[in-house]
């Protein structure tokens, strides 16, 4: 802020310290950005403005665009290890309930933004598509299915990905009534059984 | 085709029955348009254009881009009635199972082409998210739970389609394998059950 008349606060670099405060501002603005237009739609400059700093600051605290999408739409809502930790610290019987509580936790605390990017992205770049699949089905389901010991596990964590993807589809993308504004225990009670028998049920065919 | 010169088969408006032969080829050039770019991306002259037709055919067929897109990607794997009587022709027991395979027997057939052009649609417009919620969820899946005179019949529709989408997504949007190459039995058998406890089972909460 340089003089009294410009009171837009996203102007008050000034008053941060700047670093982690720059960062955080970029990060809230790539999500918004992103999930306007998804990856091709949103530029750099776009996403600097928002935020309220040099469009210099994306390339030295991300390493760019993609950086910054990786941050801002794949990492925030989902740190790996968290999400393991959380879905199996109650063992494999309880993988399913954990799983919808974790996922619809870090998404309704995103406002759905994040999935809301993710897909609009999905849908325009192949590279988005790819990080999807390393992220959310080989990182996150993946593990959980190592974790679970199960046969056939690449199934296993494709079909929970899809039940989960559809989740989000349903609730933050196209947000279908009543599962938009269904309450977390609404969500756990039906689909977490769902998630449970892909986990370690009996799915059908041995191999 | 008017010279021995032009042999492009998609020219050869001559030997056509016209009509019925014209809209055809609009309907398989939008398709393929659609999935490509989604809707905001496609334009009538694009489409006529790889038809091989007359950019006034979309208008006089369709009514316009809007039309053409009910027609091309929505309607076409969807034939709402088909759908219905298909999947509610063995019973309550057999509607998770019958659900699956009216679902990708369509896809397959339209080589994922539709599923993707929608998605990509959802995503760059409101008016193809109502489309999608009105058409898959409130006449497909409510008339389902309504054939099935379901408790809950808004719930256990937002469920299916949740798993429906979430399995077009993996399949046909990211192709994650194995889900992608899966043959429909497998499929039937994984994915049947958790439909069919959304439709008849037991969901938890009463209402």
């Amino acid at each position: 802020m340089t003089s009294a008349k410009d009171a837009t606060p996203t102007k008050r670099r000034g008053r941060r310290p700047a670093g982690e405060d720059t960062r955080a501002a970029l990060l809230e603005a790539a999500r918004a950005v992103f999930a306007e237009g998804g990856y091709d739609g949103a530029t750099v400059r776009a996403i600097a403005a928002r935020a309220g700093v040099d469009a210099a600051m994306v390339n030295h605290w991300f390493g760019g665009k993609e950086g910054l999408f990786a941050q801002a739409v794949l990492q925030v809502p989902f740190d790996f290890r968290d999400v393991l930790d959380e879905v199996t610290a109650d063992g494999p019987q309880h993988l399913g309930r954990n799983i919808v509580r974790a996922f619809v936790t870090r998404w309704d605390g995103a406002g759905g933004e994040v999935f809301t990017a993710l897909v609009r992205s999905v849908t325009a770049r192949e590279e988005a598509l790819h990080l999807l699949k390393e992220t959310l089905v080989s990182r996150i389901f993946a593990g959980i299915t190592s974790a679970a010991g199960s046969d056939q596990a690449e199934l296993r964590a494709g079909l929970c990905a899809s039940q989960v993807i559809g989740l989000g589809m349903a609730r933050y993308v196209a947000r279908m009534e009543p599962l938009a504004s269904a309450d977390i225990d609404t969500l756990v009670e039906t689909i977490a059984p769902t998630l449970q028998r892909y986990l370690t049920g009996d799915i059908g065919f041995p191999g």
